[in-house]
């Protein structure tokens, strides 16, 4: 074993390894970034003597956090309560006709700051412009997954383009030391042409990448569906040959049945689970434990700040387990341990980053985060016997600001609750002093563009 | 107007008055422990040149929160995931039958303040040994509805008693400097017979007070409430008349059907939704809209620490309205306003404090809190004109932990994040400390009354 640079003790270590392995008064050894021994604090410091020891007593350390689906924005609490088909054409399609790239990066700024602060250590994030995303990611560090939200159509070419998407896949795929891995992105199968369909899959296989897209989302789509291919839309997808591509990640999901999700389990295909933004846009309860039973990998994601409206892993945990009891009337259903793994080795193996990230295991990239345990929230606290509540304290009780500390890739990136490679008041302030100009473009194009506004992207 | 000793400024001031009145750069003015002015920042300041100004320009603040039905406790984390019945009888019933002064003390100690911490100014707390809870009230500095958990009835004698409750009504009521108020407790229709329910009238007519029990949460409860009367349960009520009390609240009303929300609006009986327990337990969704819109006060409750698990007012808030979105399939149902208001103003109503607490209106008490602006969740922050997102940030973003200071009757209680009139780690201490050996003495109770356990408290 390589000899470790770093040793970190904690109250408990939960690796959310295949066994769910627990060490009380435990310890994770890091070398070069990378996570060398887990185990016994005493095993690891008696095996290591040499090495610089942190010890956080009062805290918890767990994986990193995977967001398996999110979008960098700032309509935070300007596009509300609204059916989605005036949110869309209000609010959020205007919006992507006049964003700047100066306004995607501060954007997608606010989104990674944020996510770091409450313990996610990885997001994939379906935005415009991510050049600048990946700069952002590249500086704050974090983990990316990187989906340009391409439109190929040309009802949608305010959209990012394939050649947008497959620009960034020459010039950031492994790009920032490995952090930043690039996918290609379509907003949904109606945003593209079938040559453009098409060449989205040709382009993922040729590059090796992923393919996420939204799909079955909400119930509308379904008879959308049904008009033009007279299929569900797993059905279409597979006929279109969209499965083709190395692996796929749909993005909600909701109105899957049966016999979709039995078709996509034999497949490369994963789901982001939204639970958040399917309650908030009355979207609909997916089927995740049938998913899950079937095999799927399924990993959590908090949709963007406008669907949400923020990027608390703690909270989307909480929230799919109680939209998952509340959906088979049974208090069993969901249980923390399965929330924990989607939002860790589960989110991983939707990514496809399962060799890397998602646990804590010798082998694995040292994306740490110490959860407080000095808190109400984690009061009482057994980290053994036979009254552990560990795992249920974290899924129901804690929530991103009780992350006092967050590694990746072995640096530390969050100490005490802040963010040590930026100035959270200049990420803030940028976007402060964005929004009013953005919102104002926005107004303008609608007001010159009325008679479209009502029609604009509805499907054909 | 009694001269101010304090003005209180912010980047705005969220009233919750009749008409949501909102000041950007606004401020409150408090003289006495009460609200004796509210308005713009200058106009107040230049009122009140002597007074001293506390400038919180990175804040807003709103009312103090109400928790409208919560339960002391220390089961967190260790009752999960099993269906109600094997809840009650293999965890909170033996609680209850070994549960000491002394531990429920230090629960009443661990629920304050973390309420208080996260900006919940008042508690109506169901708990044992009450006099316990109303001392830790007096210490800490929150306002207390103090509810004992009364069973009168041979099965359940192992709660509190009619006597107790009465008791407490003598020596309480309007305690702490008027901050506590007694109400009498039924912990179930069920937990009592004829002469309890009755007594329990008589107790609160004569002492002036609200009743207040569990209903209609599970569905299970209907069958049995047909069993036993031929009815649903708010006739029954009606029947037996409970609904002769002052005021009755309600916790859950999961299960209420048109006609009984009809017969309850035309009386002084209010509602304690729980949304984040009620899917929890899987117990279902109660038709709030409904009930709002037929006139009866509604407030939002946590449940225990055992249901939820945590007393977070901001979660509860947006899980009223991710709840009623989903049950309406409507985005735009319940909304920001509503779920604000059943927090506050509506709490208020639904506790008979709409006098006193609920709003920052001159005449009002002075619980008041500053909820951090300078975070990503709050971003981007517009506190005026047509892209005001306050509200939406308030429910869909925010959570206690973004509470930077809380007054109540205009002391403060809490400044940057921590408790002033308590030690924290004393708190999460005492409970750590008695913990394991509660647990002890409930395991030892349920091995030497297995026979027993599980028929413990079924209905007859």
């Amino acid at each position: 074993m390589t000899e470790p640079d770093l040793i970190l003790s904690a109250a408990a270590v939960v690796t959310m390894d295949a066994g769910l392995t627990c060490h009380a008064d435990g310890a994770v050894a890091v070398a070069g970034g990378e996570i060398v021994a887990v185990g016994p604090r005493a095993d690891l410091l008696a095996a290591h003597p040499g090495a610089e020891h942190r010890a956080m007593p009062e805290a918890v350390l767990i994986p990193g956090l995977i967001n398996a689906h999110a979008h960098s924005g700032f309509l935070r609490g300007t596009a509300e309560h609204l059916p989605v088909w005036d949110w869309l054409t209000l609010h959020v399609n205007p919006m992507h006709r006049v964003l700047t790239a100066e306004e995607a990066e501060a954007a997608s700024a606010l989104c990674y700051a944020e996510s770091l602060l409450s313990g996610v250590t990885t997001v994939l994030d379906m935005w415009r412009y991510m050049d600048r995303s990946a700069q952002v990611a590249e500086t704050l560090g974090n983990r990316l997954v990187g989906v340009p939200y391409v439109g190929a159509h040309p009802d949608y070419d305010y959209f990012e383009s394939l050649d947008a998407n497959e620009a960034l896949l020459e010039t950031w795929q492994g790009g920032a030391g490995g952090r930043v891995t690039v996918w290609v992105g379509l907003e949904h199968l109606f945003y593209a042409d079938e040559a453009g369909q098409r060449r989205a899959v040709e382009m993922a296989l040729r590059h090796g990448a992923g393919l996420h897209t939204h799909c079955s989302e909400a119930e509308i789509e379904l008879a959308e569906f049904d008009r033009r291919y007279g299929k569900r839309p797993m059905h279409v997808f597979a006929d279109l040959g969209l499965f083709e591509a190395p692996r796929v990640l749909l993005a909600h999901a909701v109105w899957l049945d049966d016999a979709e999700v039995e078709l996509i389990s034999g497949l490369p295909v994963a789901v982001a689970h939204n639970p958040v933004s399917n309650m908030k846009l009355a979207s609909g309860i997916a089927p995740i434990a049938e998913m899950l039973a079937a095999g799927v990998p399924v990993g959590l994601g908090t949709d963007g700040e406008k669907e949400n409206n923020n990027f608390d892993m703690f909270e989307e945990m909480k929230g799919a387990s109680l939209l998952g009891k509340l959906r088979h009337r049974d208090a069993a259903a969901m249980d923390s341990w399965e929330c924990l793994r989607m939002a860790t080795s589960g989110g991983a193996r939707a990514l496809g980053l399962e060799a890397t990230i998602g646990s804590l295991e010798p082998g694995k990239r040292a994306d740490i985060v110490a959860v407080r345990a000095d808190t109400p929230r984690m009061t009482p606290f057994f980290q053994t016997g036979e009254w552990f509540n560990l795992h249920h304290n974290l899924v129901h009780a804690a929530r991103g600001s009780d992350v006092a500390a967050v590694w990746v890739d072995g640096r530390q990136l969050v100490a005490e609750g802040r963010l040590l490679t930026a100035e959270m008041a200049d990420i803030l302030g940028r976007v402060r002093s964005l929004a009013p100009g953005h919102f104002a473009r926005r107004a303008a194009w609608l007001a010159e563009n009325r008679t479209v506004q009502w029609t604009d992207g509805e499907p054909a």
